[in-house]
């Protein structure tokens, strides 16, 4: 079976947590809207009155299933390609962190985009300025903390134990983003959380990971998507 | 096996999801942080080094487990408690409908905090009145719709079928949480929801939700919460 990705072919936005799982995995897949007439596929699979439309992208098709929501797309596909534990307890361990990067990643948007997801950033410049701020002075040391304290207290390895499970890819690309959308204050940032770097250093370096980063499958970052660069959000 | 929930004592916030899942399924569970030390368990349980603690509140200890983020813990109990459906792909579609109503969450709790979740309201008051517009001009009317055709689309008996589920308790309070901050606003978009304000009423008769409703077990709405009534945003 080839699995079926829809997301924006635009953004690496939060398709590219399942990216990073389906790459990691080695497994076979179609990135969907990417393609010829892709992007109204997606658009036809949203509207099914009656089914099972998912509320927006990603979705992923797998054979007659539609998932949806970033998070349950990983929870599918981890246990069976070897990116979650077996067990019923590692399962919904490993899935509880990735809902915690999901509420991070919902913050790190709400950064250039503090007053709704409908305007233009333009438009809520000063109230992003003072959300940025706010984010980095108490969330970024909150979230991050609270990783690098995982994986500190399992000895350094992997944020849940010996195995690389879809929550270190997903850190992988949190670590890469905020260094593309603050590099400043990233880097300023950086020694506070040594393992997570060091972590990010080493999925960077897995053989499927590093042929994706290098390949045209890997969507640069862009002002359209989660991470931004915006200069005066970057002091 | 008795249930442990940990939620901060004074409010309904994320935890209240919980409460009406345990309480329709009639189990036996105690609030931990509601009785005499609680609070300070609870932060004891999330200092657990070398372990899995929860990154917040709300968490679930069921037996030896500990289970944070609340459609984590919705999933864990929707199959065990008849609260989901027992196939794969039925659990995976429901836990998808609450992820997007985790999402919603966010997006009202941002309401009243745009600049982020660590200022008071009242530093934030200018910012948190153009959110709320482009909250109920864009998102309640995107997110409710979905749910609404969700509903009409299977003939309008719970949102995933003919059978209630976890989703169908969160949307009850997703209604009740908006008649009670925004009572103007809610009252003039109701008639675009029959169908969920419909639901919301038979959630709100079914005999263990009505007597919890009744109970002090049932926190009241307050200015601590996510649904929070400020007059200055409903107008």
């Amino acid at each position: 079976m080839k699995y079926e990705l829809y997301y924006w072919p635009e953004i690496q936005g939060r398709g590219e947590y399942v990216r990073l799982a389906l790459e990691e995995a080695g497994t076979a897949y179609v990135d969907v809207a990417r393609g010829p007439r892709g992007s109204s596929a997606m658009m036809k699979m949203m509207d099914a009155h009656g089914g099972t439309p998912p509320f927006a992208p990603p979705f992923l098709k797998a054979g007659k299933l539609v998932i949806g929501q970033t998070a349950n797309i990983l929870l599918y596909l981890g246990s069976r390609h070897g990116l979650a534990p077996k067990t019923e307890a590692g399962r919904l361990w490993v899935h509880q962190l990735q809902l915690t990067i999901a509420d991070f990643v919902l913050e790190i948007h709400d950064t250039h985009h503090p007053l709704g997801p409908s305007l233009y950033y333009e438009d809520a410049r000063p109230a992003a300025k003072k959300r940025t701020e706010e984010f980095w002075k108490e969330r970024v040391p909150k979230y991050l903390g609270y990783f690098e304290e995982l994986l500190d207290g399992n000895g350094g390895v992997y944020v849940t134990g010996r195995r690389l499970t879809y929550v270190d890819l997903s850190l992988f690309q949190i670590v890469d983003g905020l260094r593309y959308a603050f590099p400043k204050r990233m880097k300023a940032f950086e020694k506070e959380v040594p393992g997570l770097v060091n972590l990010h250093d080493r999925v960077a370096a897995r053989p499927n990971i590093a042929a994706y980063l290098e390949s045209d499958r890997r969507i640069p970052f862009n002002e359209q998507g989660i991470f931004r660069r915006y200069k005066e959000l970057d002091v």
